[in-house]
């Protein structure tokens, strides 16, 4: 349930200057500098309006002090007593309030990683997860947005144009624009979301992976790939066209994420030690409780993500996925319990954990259209998958320390299906599994493409020694857990 | 402040089919494939009737995409354009979000309970809190929603059934159902707060407690025994009609978890080595951080726990209870600060946490009706007993790790005693008093019951051997922080 | 954008009682025990005036048990049906969500000074978190509160009393109070400003500070002098009345919070080891995971604390100031992982991390005001400075543990003046430094007289051998990370 595709900007931008990491940020610096000096002429002309309102109504610059011109030009009198601005306003504060939830789920992320991977690792689970947040909105404000929202557009690809929009643009900020937010709510709450893609595949890729290489390729998944399949669906592309559903992204942003990881990890090969002649070696996790911290996160963080997808506040439709989200979830978590008992003969509580990410996936294609009942079918069945997954993926000797290809794309490809199987609005099964493999596949043969071109071009791995010493020390210099300096005396 | 007794869908559900946990969770997956057939049917009517809608107004057709049936089915134009529905759904909004808030208390007792106990028990106690949480939501769906807001209902027992309710029963999501919440708003709500009661149990049992025992044992109290003493109280039971107040749950959620949770410490026994011959050993946790991320995120969850139970947005309300909440933790955590460093002669950080504890469950039976003065009054007065409880309970060689019992069932009467002292609607001491002693001891001696029965056919306690080694290692066969795998060479 | 002063009601407050931490909180009791006794009186009066309205309305009473009576006080009939209710209750609930928001940078502060400061100091850091947001919000209700929002004003001091208001005074709830929030709303989210300002120093003193010294230091910072600069901005005084712009307290929270940590790390002086005749030490902070989450919640915080300075949820100013807080923290974590990249030659996590706060405390003067692509690059230029100013501060033999001073200070003066610099408001440069100038030195001034009386009267600093075993153990008796006590055999 996404907005149809949108009259924007469209505005040619020259992404072949973007050589390097490097020299792509020192690009989106100089670009910043630049556009925002064409933004500045467009946005002059804000204040310039506001005084005119203001200078109407008298009275009201009596009473407001200088500064409060600004604050007229949002909200105009007329406008906030007009009916329907305060459903626009709720609406408009429950997708921003989302895209704070999503936000929240790249500290999920970083703390689930770092927590099941190694205590060597964990500087460099942090740091490549605050590089995907940070450049990942970047680039969505200065391509993805626009690309995946386009407004001119053949239905495969869009060109994409710096996101801007004058702050003095009324259109953009009531119900004109959308009955459910603003031009920015907008953008927040997808640009959040569009990160998230490629947070998938720093999990499975950990522990051995050369740090710029990687900064350089999650840059291109989430400023390039992501906006372009993300636009078959939401943006009214193809996909849409011919009526596939994925109401929050099981297939738009997980099995797409899950299939770029499992890419990376056929190219990158298994972690040293893991698999050995004398059998498959467990790696175990650091920190148990910083990988619970992230699963509950993320959990929250879902309730934006799915919630937030509602695309408004209506009551019947939040509460709703409220409510299927959760069971899914909860069914998951007893699914995967109870089939790593089976399996394992213990109650592993990284596969509960994965259990609870497991019906959070499945569920987020269909949380709006599937029945209570079968929202935890949804679940159950992708707890089962996710423990099935990652063991069969250690049995065909694929290294993935995190399980992100079986929760991910695994569940998200099972969450797609599944849409057509417990929905009864019309969704044709063959059409989602279509779609979710189309979407799949473009995730997997991209990341297969520049991934397996970094490669050949600077290669992927850091060396042996490297990997023994641990990323932390070897890439950044500096430990995550520094025994104190100053020693305490015996 | 609940919602009245409502008209649900009464089916009998026979629990005596779960024998144990294991089968339990089975019957629960069966009963959930039975029942959505069921449900299928019902859900079946919706997207006719969506479709219905939608082609009498044609022109919306023209516009929607296929997928947008489902979503046109939540929120039909005349119902979103009529007066009352912004009111509707900034209410619902809230109680949406206060139930996201109340879920991260999950992550707040796990996180909490974890860093209060050893290193070797911290897998345990996270795996119990994932099984916490999510059978106590499912089991709230499958029996304890219809049970503690019954439609049929002798005042101190009622039978409960399904949750379950047509995604196109309109009268379930508008102010028709209630003025505050839909039906799935309302019941997301309650059933994230039912689950905070077994948690208050598990910090109480940690480091000895028999898994499957445990998890048996939490499902049955979340299950069954909560929803009997809620309905008592908000499902308009013989407690309500008594004029008994409890706004949020002092008694309701606290002290029933709190009494619950020292019958169970009494039959388990202290931990092997805290109470010897040579005197009472402190048994320190293994990770302040990590506790104090627990209380911090406890403090945020009871934002919701308290302004949702305002059951609306209600400006007044909401904002008011915001005020008594924080004022009482804050108070709670100066008094318990003093009072600790008047008794143990050092400022101790784990009764700074606790304090803050106190007052959050002291001020919650009446956040909405008591002074701001008296809501500090209520934090110092649960701060300083806290501490004197915690103390006692150690003198009387009751061994309670995190000290459960005190935060939750000596401040939990305390709080719903001070209705009767600090507010001025007409409730009564006697009648407060009496309420919080009759839902303690339910909680009490339930437990005494059910976990005795436990102990008598299975033990509920590991062995010393195991309780030496740690329940990581003995349940679940893994460390909580485990060394490197691959190590780091010299 | 805040709110113009009020008629409060001011009474006059002997601070002069308070002669240390202890006597303070004592005095703190003793008077809300009087006060609650003056405001007992006072809301004895609302559930009479309930019972009037209620008894007006027969049939409420009919269909209402005895409790609810309270709850009809809240919101009468007529009101809730109201034109603009529905606005005024989605404005009222984003500025409480705000508040908890907020709270949450409580735990954020604590969790990232706590890991990147050494183990044996974390459990002080808590400690001194705790106490520092509980008697922040309580002496921001008996005094703070009143002093900084005054109704007796003579623009450079108000003398403030308790916040105390007639739960039952119903234009304290409406729109007649303030069209965005109520009185309640509005005191809780000043409240959780107001400790932040505390905070701040606490990181930059940290692991040598004593205890009791930095307890009271603290209680008279957010006490006393954050309310007097708070009002000169925000309370209408001299600063608001010269044009000065300051949306949501880069100036008036942060550079205020920065250099006062600064006068105090001045007076404190280095950690022992810091600054040895050999060079100068890296004392590298214990946890980086637990610096990551203070980070990352942080952030999640700020979308209250500039989100919520809007004042309202004002569609177009919530979304905006959404997105240009975002877009400053991305570029700021970019910025200073390539400055840090080119000065140190390695991707250092903690910069990074600093990075991301440099953008928000920079973006935070002009979240309204700037455009999109002013606002990245004040969030590059925060980004590049925060780097700078940490490694400055180290060449001039200034040690502060967690670079509070550069990133609340140095970019809090920054964001100031970039209002002068990228707004179209006519906020003028030379204002905008004036001011900034103004704040800071106050917070410097009051914090040099203040923790310099101290130091004489008392010392500020704990003995080498103190701070040698780290404050854990000596002021608290306990460790963060104490082994297991039972302990586990071989």
């Amino acid at each position: 349930m996404k907005s149809p595709p949108r009259e924007g900007i469209v505005m040619r931008f020259s992404w072949e200057m973007c050589g390097s990491t490097i020299w792509g940020v020192v690009a989106m610096a100089v670009l910043t500098v630049t556009l925002s000096g064409n933004l500045m002429a467009q946005e002059e002309a804000a204040p310039a309006a506001a005084v005119e309102e203001t200078a109407t109504a008298t009275e009201a610059v009596e009473e407001t002090p200088v500064e409060e011109v600004g604050e007229d030009a949002y909200s105009s009198e007329e406008y906030v007593a007009s009916e329907g601005y305060s459903t626009f306003t709720v609406n408009n504060l429950w997708i921003c309030i989302s895209a704070a939830l999503v936000f929240i789920m790249h500290l999920g992320f970083t703390t689930l990683e770092s927590g099941l991977t190694q205590k060597k690792n964990a500087v460099n689970i942090i740091f490549k997860n605050v590089w995907i947040v940070c450049t990942g909105v970047l680039l969505y404000a200065f391509w993805g947005f626009n690309a995946m929202y386009p407004g001119d557009f053949n239905g495969y690809f869009a060109v994409g144009s710096w996101f801007g929009q004058s702050l003095n643009d009324t259109a953009m900020t009531t119900e004109a624009y959308n009955p459910g937010y603003t031009w920015w709510g907008d953008f927040i709450f997808q640009a959040m979301f569009a990160a998230t893609a490629a947070t998938i595949v720093s999990g499975a890729v950990a522990e051995r992976v050369k740090l710029p290489v990687f900064m350089l390729f999650s840059m291109l998944l989430v400023g390039f790939a992501y906006p372009i399949t993300g636009s078959w669906k939401w943006g009214g592309g193809w996909l849409d066209q011919m009526g596939f559903y994925d109401f929050a992204g099981s297939s738009v942003v997980h099995a797409f994420g899950g299939f770029a990881a499992l890419a990376c990890v056929l190219i990158l090969g298994p972690r040293t030690g893991k698999f050995t002649a004398s059998g498959t070696q467990t790696i175990a996790g650091h920190s148990m409780p910083l990988a619970a911290i992230g699963v509950f996160l993320l959990w929250l963080g879902w309730f934006g993500f799915n919630g937030g997808s509602a695309l408004s506040a209506d009551p019947k439709a939040v509460s709703y996925v409220f409510v299927t989200t959760s069971l899914a979830a909860c069914a998951g978590a007893v699914a995967s319990i109870l089939t790593s008992y089976a399996v394992l003969s213990r109650p592993d509580v990284s596969m509960a954990l994965n259990g609870i990410l497991a019906g959070l996936v499945g569920i987020t294609a269909g949380a709006d259209v599937v029945g209570e009942g079968s929202s935890i079918i949804i679940g159950l069945v992708a707890g089962v998958l996710v423990v099935i997954s990652i063991l069969a993926l250690e049995k065909l000797k694929i290294d993935d320390p995190v399980g992100a290809v079986s929760v991910h794309g695994v569940c998200g490809v099972w969450g797609t299906v599944a849409v057509g199987l417990f929905s009864f609005g019309g969704h044709s099964l063959l059409t989602q599994i279509y779609g979710t493999l189309a979407i799949g596949a473009f995730g997997f043969i991209f990341s297969a493409v520049v991934f397996g071109a970094l490669k050949a071009a600077f290669g992927v791995r850091v060396s042996v020694e490297e990997e023994t010493v641990g990323l932390d020390i070897s890439e950044h210099g500096m430990a995550a857990y520094p025994a104190d300096t100053v020693p305490t005396p015996a």
